[in-house]
């Protein structure tokens, strides 16, 4: 029994804009959420508090929060890696409703990408989140490399699970799991979620965020789906995603996800065509191509005018 | 049940240098079928006899045959559009030891495609398979447009099987369904295998053939392993593959097909780095990326090296 309806988190201002080389305006962000906005979407990852002098792409944070108007019933959603990130975002508790932690499953991604051990990052995740729970936001524990780790291969569902537990202990209210790399599989994704299902409190939403590294992310969507999992992330344009490997592909963009669950009956209550307008300024701002595949093929959906 | 084995036709030595701008050296083309033999490939589309003023990319065909030479136990396909092309290939009737035949299920495609009505099409191929059985030739029937037609939109599954039955009644062990222009999607998929397996004759095999055009190709397969179907076509690279739309991508990327197969535990015989090594070297004659993505991000399995 596939859900009839699922609900999809836009990651691309955050994940995306963070990871091009050059620093996109806060007039075309804010425009370009603006669009996403519109679009039915419901969640929308807006930005991170991060040191400026690391990633400049996301400076101008407190900016987009102050600037950016979203409709009614839209949750803004901001990436907080630390406590002096959370105080940061807190300035403007206004703009959003969500916040999302993250760390890795594997010990060598985590050290690489926060220089902490697994268990000093669950530390610090623990009196962040004390704070945000105070604070009555929605908070989302991600964890990446959840299904394989590019430096240390495989990594144990019981593992992941274990974190995973552990962050609904701090009152998470809806976990991520990132194929960071794409090194997931349908059947290890259909296990896995059965296995986190069964395991985890049934009152945690489950998330699951695909990278399209080796072409197999929708695959990936329909085994989640297959398993009940009704929550998805992915990026418009096919924007973002991990620099490992170097060149490969990222989040799976959200019109070609939308285009497959609206093609399979599946309710999104997004609009493809505001997505992919989305997605062509977003190739026209950024001057090259983009990775997704229905932003270049066009909707199924025939009409005479698009054969 | 997902089938512990599947079969793997490679299309790309016609599919796709059929569908470059340029006209690839015979050299080049034997090559790299001589790589993709050497896979553990068990067949592969080796070319087509074609109007050379049409499709000069493929005039050298009876070349091709006259030089290649394939392993014990891989068979050659070649695409035949007509008598006068059957004709053309018996001529080399020891280089190979099926054929596909190809029509379209919509009118309108198959007008576009041959100029003839779906029924005109199918009396030509009858004569041309009456042939094709004297000589005791493996014949593979394609339909294209079976998930959908981009000039008419929906093709009813009616309506293929129709069309399949004809050509088994004429004596095709094989059918082949071709998502030509990526309008397939997984819930359709698993529909139409589940209708195909009941109302063809179980001698028949059933071959799935689907493009990555909106980015579901590999979705479709799991779908398609769903219900039982255990042979696929695919292309080295993800070349090849229908021009309309205009930039789209094409046929699934053998490499992409390979790597999920083995992911998955299911058994293709395929040596993946075989297949990377064929689809490096027809990057490096094209002088352009190629939309595989395995390619870019290399297989999933970890080393150290690759880290």
């Amino acid at each position: 029994m596939l859900p009839s309806r699922v609900r999809i988190r836009e990651v691309g201002p955050r994940d995306g804009f963070q990871n091009e080389p050059e620093v996109i305006p806060t007039d075309d962000k804010v425009a370009l959420i603006e669009l996403l906005a519109a679009s039915g979407l419901r969640r929308i990852e807006l930005t991170s508090f991060v040191r400026a002098d690391v990633i400049p792409q996301l400076a101008d944070a407190a900016e987009v929060l102050r600037r950016v108007r979203l409709p009614e019933g839209v949750a803004g959603t901001v990436l907080i890696p630390n406590q002096r990130g959370l105080d940061a975002a807190l300035a403007h508790r206004g703009s959003f409703s969500e916040v999302n932690v993250f760390l890795s499953a594997s010990e060598t991604h985590n050290r690489r990408n926060v220089n902490r051990s697994v268990t000093e990052s669950l530390r610090g995740l623990r009196s962040v989140l004390g704070r945000a729970r105070a604070e009555e936001l929605h908070w989302e524990g991600v964890i990446s490399t959840s299904f394989g780790c590019p430096y240390e291969g495989e990594v144990p569902v019981k593992r992941v699970l274990g974190i995973a537990a552990e962050l609904v202990e701090a009152g998470a209210q809806e976990i991520g799991f990132g194929d960071t790399t794409g090194m997931a599989n349908p059947v290890a994704v259909g296990a896995f979620f059965a296995a986190a299902s069964e395991e985890l409190d049934d009152a945690v939403e489950l998330t699951a965020h695909f990278h399209n590294t080796r072409g197999q992310a929708l695959a990936n969507v329909l085994a989640a789906l297959q398993a009940g999992v009704a929550s998805y992330e992915s990026s418009f344009g096919e924007l973002g995603g991990c620099p490992v490997p170097r060149g490969a592909t990222g989040n799976v963009a959200t019109e070609d996800l939308v285009s497959m669950l609206s093609e399979m009956g599946i309710e999104t209550g997004v609009a493809l065509d505001d997505i992919l307008e989305a997605a062509r300024a977003a190739r026209g701002l950024l001057g090259r191509p983009l990775g997704s595949h229905v932003l270049t093929a066009g909707p199924v959906r025939w009409t005479p005018e698009t054969a």
